[in-house]
């Protein structure tokens, strides 16, 4: 954590700087909100015009921020842009802790200057400040209230962080309309010096915060980013609304906030590699941040207890397609919840009281879901019926929930009307989530069953261990890529690429050069017949299609016959290349050609791909990405997430392949780009993984470093 | 249609068989609502005890239904199931209308007896029934409530069927909460007489309703339900909610309702090819239902108007999910909103005013959108702020959007609190679709556009033409199915389903069966070498596992030997099998192996599979269905929709394969089992694909009939 953000969050003092007289403008709202929110600290105003005004809502005005005789913790700006400077280091010299400048009218516009002004004068004084292009900072705990948004918002225990600042104030106002708690929301704007990472880590160690939100359109350093919310997971959830999905999006993105949108697919593979659960929408988000005030479930056994069939096959359906596991012991429910349900209804999970029950027929189910061991999540879905109450429906489970010593999570779902909402209402005030469709409900108990197997898998997960190149083969790459240096080369040539994978602990099959048809003969007569042939040479890229490889050469004979041809043909073709002469290979045997890719996001450095060769990743797209280095568990993940990856595992009367392999060398190859930051990309192309137990073989391999000035 | 279904929306006047004075009995509230909801026709009361009781509600009763002294056109029984076939043998006598059958008991609880008594009583007295088990029949333009759901339902432009009585209930308890008016809700119930198809055709026909949302957890008559579908599609949208998506959901379905719950990818196709718009849930469904009382656009160019850039980023990204097209001439945009746009806003569609905008400033940009010829469709976003009312923007969008002489669609997302809510229900009220998300507003535009793209591609379609069979060919496909039969096979032999298809119009390699050594080498002669050699045997399915395929025979001697090795091993492995003798024949090129298969669906009949050869179908599923007979459009679709398609464009070098002939192939599939409902299933696997302009070639099939008893 680079700044103390304890004075954002509790103050002791504030100061409105730009605090207004006039109703509509934000210096007076901001002053309004502090107040009315009761802001138990002190509240100073600032206004060039102080002389002139008697009071603002209240508050003695005092010209400049120098001139309150008392210290400032928290400064709020909201003066013309202009202005802001001065106004800041006056902050600086009265020792202001910290700062909000809410003014807009920098980078956003294009005033970049202005805006690393700001930065200067805060590093000046070491006074952290939020903004510029901010609606303020709430903390409901210190009932701090210091926005411009409403100021009816309800306390709770999710903090929400937005990038967007109309999207943030217009949420505000939804969230009450909804019943929805909040500890804290941040606006961080311009992210001029303090940024996300900062206010995460203060919610990270916040006690009155148990989720967090984060609607975000890019990020500046993604892998601090990582590191920071790697850790913060394991302790609270994190969920993450990212816009820019689509390449639209992405563009919308960029033209409105300045900051780079990364490749979504990158994205995408982050937040699952960290456990953070990225919801599609705003809703989708509070929807989930509601229920991680419940116990954490014990066991994925998930029962349904509904009066109408057709809620419950909807709620079913969303079960299977967000992997929430319903209990189908159907012997064992039919025993538990026979007495609960008539006999046209089901005890088949969802348990279907119909539309007969009433209340008590809830209140019956779930004290028996409770008491039942084997249960470990519930979720309570009724449909609004004339002869039964949704407030009573909601009382009992409130009362019976009350109670359940058992401690697991219990959700409801009310569809129907003004009533129905009544009863969401109140169960929401207790502290139990409830939504207005069975969707909605099962879908947050996916998130939260995300979240909960994430923590349970990383406890288990081993760190990385040792580095596997030591220091003599990492001296060994740097002397190669010195060389290439040296040549000013970019491009390695294949045989220098197949030692560094070589040294990263990769096989790849034995060869040499031969720079003669006699040095060739040498070369295949010590690997083996039969072998593969291949011109090496920095000028030609795509070999094969020049005739540069030739496979299954059998005897001495065709290698002479096919040495004369390849060069003939290449020397033709590329008259100015300098060849250097011809690979000669071990043979390698069938089996699935995959490719391990990796490139440098501008963002997250380097990332690592994995999909099978040929049509799959360039037909089907069906790859998948991981930012280095990768646990053994990411590669594991890289490997399975696939679509293709059945072909892996034997089909069609075929062998199951060396999996245990292919992770290992993914794990490597993420530990060598992290190691050898000068390689900026990487195609293993193919990695042919043979049948298990007979490992994996570098095929073919390109590696390409970064140019020197833009080394790492 | 087969029963006028008028008297159950349209009657004269209605008695409530089971009429109760007891507040929470079905037969109060039932003529409660009657009442309340302000019908307008004679309202009578049948009670078994009418003799004791003065009045009912202020309605006199009747101790029958036969005593009503004037005609009576709809009745509504809700008496203890034992008493209704009396009822409604009385109702027949006094020649009542159409009844609605409340009362539940029947064959949901396995009383199928008692539902079937129902049936025959009907018919007798040809007097349409609804029901058993529903909450009854709403009808908002004859202010006619005959259930006991709400009496405040909003009255609309939307009809809404339901399979599920509890769900139903619940969800008009939601539209009048959501302000979503109706024009009709009719509960389905057992379906014993009146069904969903009959429902549908009245609507189809109903001058008050725009649009028809149905909730379905199976159907029983899938063909009837595609051809009365298809047609009503044309004029009304058909919006299904069809649970039971999951494995699980559809045992749940099934426990349920009794209804078959077919294999859920072919309700997937099934809804492509007749038009019907899926929704995920009741919810969604609604959504898009309060569309289409919308102009329908006049061409695809949509354009987001926004105050919040977020928000805008999060519509960008939907429209892309949802094939929606913003336009995106980024010149045109500028010269047409640069005026409406603040400099650090975007033109770039969304067209960002920026959370500085007033009300006038969405004024303005609306204005000017509609204004524009090249605009076709326009969403506003408004994100709540504390300087911008949303009552007012509401109003201007109202007061802009009246005086709109383009009749283009405009719909609204307004993102806030209980303002923002207020301004939604101000412009629903006036029938601009609005919704408190940004993605809902553009999901539901995605919708209309499909359905719109769907009616545009209809109407090019041309109808299936003159079928391909001819009667000459059919005569000779009955005769080999005769012979089939005769022998007691329901398997063909591969001869037999290769000249069916050829009969069909498929291109299937020349190639004869010789029983002799000499008669193959005849055989091979004059087809030409080289050529391939298979065992035929009714009795050896999987003929490659025994060897009994041989590809690329070359010459006299290879045909003599391989013949030899072919009939041992197979006499060997299968002692018992009857060997027909060897097929030779045509050597066919190398192209794109694909899959054409049948088979035949419980609820649909016919349905015809496409995919390609091999690791596609089997470990990717990736598959696309659609129900026969197809039309050429089907076929087509059928083709691009598989992930895989690409590799018949021509991949990695390769030439365009003859995608023309497969789409033909695929359409005669349709045809020919369409003709011969005697065919059960059938795999064309392979179906060759070979370079544009060469065609296809079936390389092996099976076909398999139906037993004779179950042919359809």
């Amino acid at each position: 954590m680079r700044a103390n953000l304890t004075y954002f969050f509790e103050p002791e003092s504030v100061a409105v700087i730009g605090a207004s007289q006039h109703k509509g403008k934000i210096g007076h709202e901001l002053l309004n909100n502090i107040i009315t929110y009761g802001y138990q600290g002190k509240i100073y105003a600032v206004n060039i015009k102080a002389d002139e005004i008697d009071t603002i809502l209240g508050v003695k005005p005092y010209k400049s921020v120098k001139d309150i005789p008392d210290p400032v913790d928290l400064a709020l700006i909201c003066i013309p842009a202009p202005s802001v400077a001065e106004a800041l280091r006056e902050c600086g010299e009265k020792k202001v802790k910290a700062c909000v400048i809410i003014t807009s009218g920098f980078s956003e516009t294009e005033n970049v200057k202005g805006e690393q002004e700001l930065v200067e004068i805060a590093h000046h004084y070491s006074m952290p400040f939020l903004g510029p292009n901010v609606f303020g900072v709430i903390y409901t705990p210190q009932k701090l209230n210091a926005s411009f948004g409403p100021t009816e918002l309800l306390p709770g225990k999710i903090a929400f962080i937005t990038q967007s600042g109309a999207l943030g104030i217009s949420l505000m106002d939804w969230t009450i309309a909804e019943r929805i708690g909040l500890s804290s929301v941040v606006s961080v704007g311009n992210k001029a010096d303090v940024d996300d990472d900062d206010v995460l880590e203060f919610f990270a160690r916040d006690e009155n915060t148990e989720a967090i939100a984060l609607y975000m359109e890019g990020i500046k350093e993604g892998r601090r980013f990582m590191d920071l919310v790697e850790r913060i997971v394991m302790q609270k959830p994190v969920i993450a609304i990212k816009s820019g999905r689509s390449q639209k999006g992405a563009k919308a993105a960029a033209s409105h906030t300045g900051s780079l949108a990364g490749s979504d697919a990158v994205f995408d593979s982050v937040f699952k590699q960290i456990g953070i659960l990225r919801a599609k929408s705003t809703r989708e988000a509070f929807d989930w941040a509601r229920i991680f005030s419940l116990e954490k479930p014990k066991g994925d056994n998930v029962v349904i207890i509904t009066n109408g069939g057709g809620a419950g096959v909807m709620a079913t359906d969303e079960a299977e397609e967000k992997e929430v596991h319903l209990l189908d012991d159907y012997t064992y429910l039919k025993e538990v919840f026979e007495k609960c349900v008539p006999p046209f209804g089901s005890t088949r999970n969802p348990i279907d009281l119909t539309g007969q029950t009433g209340e008590i027929g809830y209140k019956i189910a779930l004290e028996t879901a409770l008491r039942e061991e084997k249960i470990h999540a519930i979720v309570i879905i009724y449909c609004e019926a004339p002869l039964t109450d949704p407030l009573l429906v909601a009382q009992y489970i409130i009362e019976v929930t009350g109670k359940n010593e058992f401690r697991k999570p219990v959700i409801a779902a009310f569809i129907g009307g003004s009533r129905s909402e009544i009863g969401i209402n109140m169960l929401n005030e207790k502290g139990i989530p409830s939504y207005p469709e069975p969707e909605r409900a099962v879908d947050a108990l996916g998130a939260f069953y995300r979240w909960v197997h994430f923590i349970d898998r990383e406890k288990e997960e081993e760190r990385p261990g040792a580095l596997p190149l030591g220091e003599e083969n990492k001296k060994r790459i740097y002397e190669i890529i010195g060389t290439a240096r040296k040549e000013q080369r970019l491009q390695l040539l294949e045989n220098e690429a197949e030692e560094i994978l070589r040294l990263a602990g990769f096989a790849v099959p034995s060869s040499r050069i031969g720079s003669s048809i006699s040095e060739c003969v040498k070369a295949a007569e010590e690997i083996g017949y039969p072998v593969v042939m291949k011109i090496v040479s920095e000028d030609i890229i795509h070999k094969s299609d020049v005739g540069g490889v030739r496979v299954n050469v059998q005897s001495t004979e065709e290698v002479k016959e096919i040495y004369e041809d390849i060069m003939t043909k290449a020397r033709k073709r590329y008259p100015e290349a300098n060849l250097r002469g011809i690979l000669v290979c071990e043979m390698v045997e069938k089996g699935v050609e995959t490719i391990l890719g990796m490139s440098s996001d501008p963002q997250f450095g380097p990332v690592i791909m994995f999909g099978l060769g040929g049509i799959y990743v360039e037909v089907l797209k069906d790859v998948s990405f991981r930012v280095a280095p990768l646990s053994r568990r990411d590669a594991e993940e890289m490997i399975h997430e696939i679509k293709t990856a059945p072909l892996l595992y034997g089909v069609r009367g075929g062998a199951r392949k060396d999996i245990e392999v292919l992770q290992e060398n993914l794990y490597r190859l993420g530990l060598l780009v992290t190691e050898i930051p000068e390689i900026a990309e990487m195609d293993v192309n193919p990695l042919v993984v043979l049948d298990k137990g007979k490992g994996c073989k570098v095929l073919d391999a390109r590696m390409t470093l970064h140019p020197e000035e833009r080394r790492p």
